[in-house]
């Protein structure tokens, strides 16, 4: 978890705000409250006592640094905070004490607060994704027709446009947004079964007060207890660490794109940020560095979580621990994330000019396919990749234009004379489907 | 990947044929067979061209020896393979020969190849999902009422069913099965872009092959191709890591529930199974050991495919690359997993007296909420809690049985008398909603 | 990282202050005013402007909240260090502060900083090491001769002794210690290379500089600048990491020792620890929990740490942003996992009769290897193994004790009779080199 | 692992035979002859049984397939493998069979014979790591005066030499020899101990029949038996992992120097290596590739290893499992990638005029620093480097070369005319101590 000193540089405000441990605490707190009021509506509990614990959770007087030494005792938050609560209920009205946490156990309350929090954890993740996607689809209109290096293997292959790689960014999250949607209702699920997953104490009233409680949390409500199966928690993680892995490929192209022999596109700038305390020159991809850097921890929290899934029987001694630190972890990471993808894409500076000069660092042997492909119907596709290929050496080994080169070889023009060949090595001219995939991601944005 | 000596371990023989490299040279070449034969649909490629390769393919000549070695120079299996398609192509007929790969990529081929391989582990993945589905519903039904230790943090804590257990693994399978079912689509997608994902050699046709192979392979058609994007991959590892996950959580409960001190269940005998080379005595939990040993490979093999996610732009030089080894590795263990889970609960033995008699292990401490609950209304929560866990420490302090010590208790006495003391320290009495719990799911389960 | 609220789950006092980001920041100030003073003596700056950098740095006057929001501008915590300690020197000693950060980089400062944190850390973790050894050696003393169940997959094997348990512990744990005293020097180096490694701003002096400054902070002088070259870090991942390890072994024992059923040990008691909110009698493994909780996230930050270190060129965008995270974070995981080994160790309460009792639990077939062994030479290892096998297959099947079986066997009897076979079956009588190996272990640790 | 498709271009041919499984099974059979050979001489077994136990060893019979399928039932090869050795010595000598394996249990054999596989991985993996170490020499002493760009975050930096990127790799393989050589005598250790770890089956002989046993083994004999204490298995792993990670640093720099924008480095040619099916002006860094490939598996194997060494008990039931996938797996991938980082570093083709040029693309702004140095007596550090900074924006901002700019700027002029700007800007005057970084790391690597 970024300390708060990191805090600025790997997460956002807002994502920070909702893992905080005030409000860890506080959902945990909303949980106690609204048990209390489900058991009082399926009279288990008395409506004053109810009452009680509610007007004790609104007036938020938990101290949360005596509860840190306490959880570090008792193993675990929800124990002394269900201790604090009710000795401050108590003081308030000393039948109330008697229903606080009336038939839950610390994992019902720890488990459904985690649930709050990643409901909201999820709103903030989607505002990002939508904020992305909006600036995703702008540079791929804007750019639908810019010529820009395909580049495989990090080697100039053939032309694309800045379009047609944004549209498979904005393709990929629209991809994210669909399963958010899916998995919502898995994942916002209420966990409540009692000491060991019968909510015994409650005896035949169990099931309608955990109906009321899913209601009042506006959660899911389960077939059954889910403490011991983990696969909602691992869900989520995957979710996030997705997102993570897809705007780290952002942050790697523009990071590759931003390279000083490069320079075909910019991060936004702003006072302050990526300069360097010795080279005053450099404007460093600081927001793609920070979420490359995030992105090396991510895809090892969803490890840890995945991992620690084969839980002992119906709590575990090791697996959910590892939980409590690495799912906050990752989704602060992910907030982070969300938030610097977003104002990466929409202040991105694109350069189409040095986009097109790059195009013609290889003196035309990125064109090589283009003037394959129209010899293949005439020499066949294995005899025109092997003919291109040996002009291709020739060119660089002479340090000659492809173009002088094929010009020479007559069995060459025989099928396309000179100026046919200067034609197919424009990169303008070989940009295939690009512009129809943009569209067509652009369509499927634009209906939703 | 398992070697052949550790494949009966740790894969399963169906699973194993998906992913051999006779398979995988198989799926590529169906692509380029169905390739060619679109294009034919398309008017790109001659129709006698295309039935030359599907002739070549449907031959299955390739030698698979050479291939390896072609491709430790190549860089990658495709490069290779389409050298010795076309040349088996060629020597039948030389024309045809220029049609083959017409318009794809290395990077095409492999990834459909992938997505035609991935179809077919999900296939066997949901057949024995569905055995592990009907067995844990079968022991969830004959079990409902089978009261055992719930066990939390390895402790005793309060009576469950061993149909409780049952049902919440197969709600956890439930939800995996839906996960799948929402993934398909877009997992089992056609990738087809050509050298940069322009399709820029296919000219103004590329939309319409690409239409039409997809619907040749029966795969989703894209609205981009993915391959600079490995979102649908890293589901489809998520999918299957989440698998292994739930089915290493049943292996640890088994392998615990089968420890000497414990016997609660056995797994399925066989001859030769899990026997010792010096202590003939020894029933080990080898189903069990080899899913929880698969399982320590899965989270890290998903690890790997979330961070090669970030591939340098239209095709990364490590990230993909990683996928390789990784992807079909997952899907290898998760075959063997999903296997051993499906045998291990269809023939597990479970000895209803010993969790019986597990439960009267503590002397009764194990009931204590129960009398807890039943005092918490006169007492309040916290009293009755504070009081019980006196009297269990006196208990445990003095070797006595709780009741005894109870009894002792007036307070406690004047609100329950011995009697009522001993009833509310039954297992079978205090049971809550498992039964209902059970009977919810196995609705779920039964109305699909 | 721990939050705040789990940081007293999970991290321990002393090394929650070594990184914490007051220490943080004292640490890079601490580089800075030892840069100024060996530069000082060096000639390269006045003598006057070092002694105003240190009196600066001797105020600790830097506002880290101020410096949290720059860094999130500036990518990364020392540009803006050095800025406000720039503004604070100028505002004492203008002169002096155009030698502020003379000649070095940012990630000099972090990563030299980042090692005098590293110093600390593993002075502490010496500390919990040696006390967590001194444990488990007064633990093999003690019960050298007492005897347990061994238990091979999770299965009872054979008798071993607690003492032998504890024995390999602490030979383990002198392995990490020898691996720790081998890899200091190599990991606690000093790192100063300036923008890109080749201290050009200090022209010829740089070498000496280094050198000097080296001294100063009681560091090894590497050969060359390693900014570049992160196996170091990696090493002292490693090395936390396979503490973490050894430990979570430690706690996995534990947890399992502490089972209801099995009741060998309990962890230390304490006010408030391991209790349950609703189950009276439960005493948790809560510090085993709590250490294999971290051990679930340890090997995973050093995967980050170790995927980290292909950064790009003289200074990484992403994988040194992962180390920022991942190091501290595992620095002070392991700071805690140590603290509670030691205090594990320290106070375990051992059951040497639950141990004796349990060795009882099989009705003697934990016995049957002795007694397979002493028919070996007379039958041979594997017809005594079959026959052996066969015997407690019918004890077990019949609920026999193992002894009334053999009994009835001629052919055993032949060789052993009835007094013999009860002397072979007891547990105390066949624990082979146990105690020769835990007087080995002991000596090895008492020679150093 | 690498499939029989895959293994040439992740492995190499000496490390699949390390790891084959013919090997696997004739480590295990080593361990199982020179058992027998050191009972024999200490008395324990007959020395013709010995004898006859070596003979069927060196036969070399044992049906691998029939082993395989064993395997899968007996949940370990060790257990097969006795079987059928004991078979087979049965029927050459009845009386010697008794003696086959005799005291020993299924992982001493596995643990054991693992060893001796890692013995031979390592002297493989110090072979290619020394081809290396003298390549990056060469290369070091060939450039140590050749300029390039520096380059941090992805930015030109300041000029460095590729000398000096070559001497910080030999520097940190210099680290792994010197890592490997310490680590060497804690790894290769004997694994004995019997069923549980007490050598009880060997009565009072176990000690001596162990020291005998490491002594033909030519391995450690450690303290106790190991085989619940996995850090020296982890130790392996973690060696591994760092040699992967150095030497996927190397591939990052050369995949990047290796762009079509910078053209720095090419890779070995090879026929038929690095084309591409489409594009035959490519020459990708298929090295590289692979390197880094292998590299995004080996961090999470390592995880694997590091979360697997808490097994439980004497003898884990899944973490013992995961390492038998895992360490195959990481050793093979190092295996191949050591080959392929010698092969890469001895054959690299350098190409200095690119280096130069590059240098030259930013207008003189990477040159910033060294005016910003020698201003900064006068200016001040950091008032330096703002009109520096401001200097260098307008040069940007205008397209024009710093030099110009800087030379109208008369408080810099009066401190450093013009021409003194133009020697400033000289990238091969400002070096620092490139160069006597080189050579210290050439005298250290002469000097063993």
């Amino acid at each position: 978890m970024p300390s708060p000193l990191l805090a600025p540089l790997f997460g956002s405000p807002a994502m920070e705000a909702v893992w905080s441990d005030a409000a860890t605490v506080a959902a945990m707190l909303a949980v106690e409250e609204a048990l209390a009021a489900a058991e009082a509506e399926a009279g288990v509990v008395p409506a004053a006592a109810s009452a009680a614990i509610a007007a004790v959770v609104a007036r938020r007087g938990i101290d949360i640094e005596a509860l840190a030494d306490a959880a570090g005792m008792a193993g675990n938050t929800a124990i002394p905070l269900v201790k604090a609560l009710t000795a401050e209920v108590r003081a308030a009205d000393a039948e109330a004490a008697k229903w606080v946490h009336y038939g839950a156990t610390s994992q019902d309350v720890m488990d459904t607060g985690l649930v709050l929090q990643l409901r909201s954890a999820f709103r903030l993740i989607e505002v990002d994704l939508a904020r992305a996607m909006a600036a995703a689809a702008a540079l791929a209109q804007a750019h639908r027709d810019t010529p820009m290096a395909g580049r495989t293997w990090l080697q100039q292959a053939l032309p694309i446009t800045f379009g047609l790689k944004m549209a498979g960014t904005l393709d990929a999250l629209m991809r994210h947004r669909d399963r958010l949607a899916e998995a919502r209702p898995r994942i916002l699920a209420l966990q409540f079964g009692g000491a060991a997953g019968t909510l015994a104490s409650l005896g035949a009233t169990g099931p309608e007060v955990a109906r009321l409680l899913a209601a009042r949390l506006d959660l899911s409500l389960p077939e059954t207890p889910w403490h011991g199966q983990r696969d909602r928690i691992l869900e989520a993680a995957s979710l996030m660490a997705g997102l993570v892995a897809s705007a780290a490929k952002v942050a790697r192209d523009v990071a590759l794109m931003m390279q000083t022999e490069v320079g075909e596109v910019l991060e936004p700038a702003a006072p302050g940020r990526g300069g360097s305390s010795t080279m005053p020159h450099k404007r460093n991809p600081a927001l793609s560095a920070t979420i490359l850097g995030a992105a090396g921890l991510a895809p090892q929290l969803l490890a840890t979580i995945a991992a620690g899934g084969a839980g002992e029987h119906e709590r575990a001694a090791g697996g959910w621990q590892s939980e409590w630190l690495a799912l906050p972890e990752l989704a602060r990471l992910t907030g982070g994330v969300m938030a610097r993808l977003a104002e990466l894409l929409e202040g991105l500076e694109v350069k189409p000019e040095r986009m097109r000069a790059n195009l013609g660092a290889t003196g035309g042997l990125l064109m090589a396919e283009a003037v394959q492909m129209a010899l293949a119907p005439a020499l066949g596709r294995l005899a025109a990749h092997d003919r291109i290929e040996a002009a291709c050496r020739k060119a660089v080994g002479e340090g000659r234009d492809l173009l002088d080169v094929l010009a020479e070889d007559g069995e060459i023009t025989a099928h396309a004379p000179r100026d046919r060949l200067a034609e197919l090595l424009d990169p303008a001219g070989y940009l295939g489907s690009a512009g129809f995939f943009v569209d067509r991601v652009l369509a499927r944005y634009r209906a939703v």
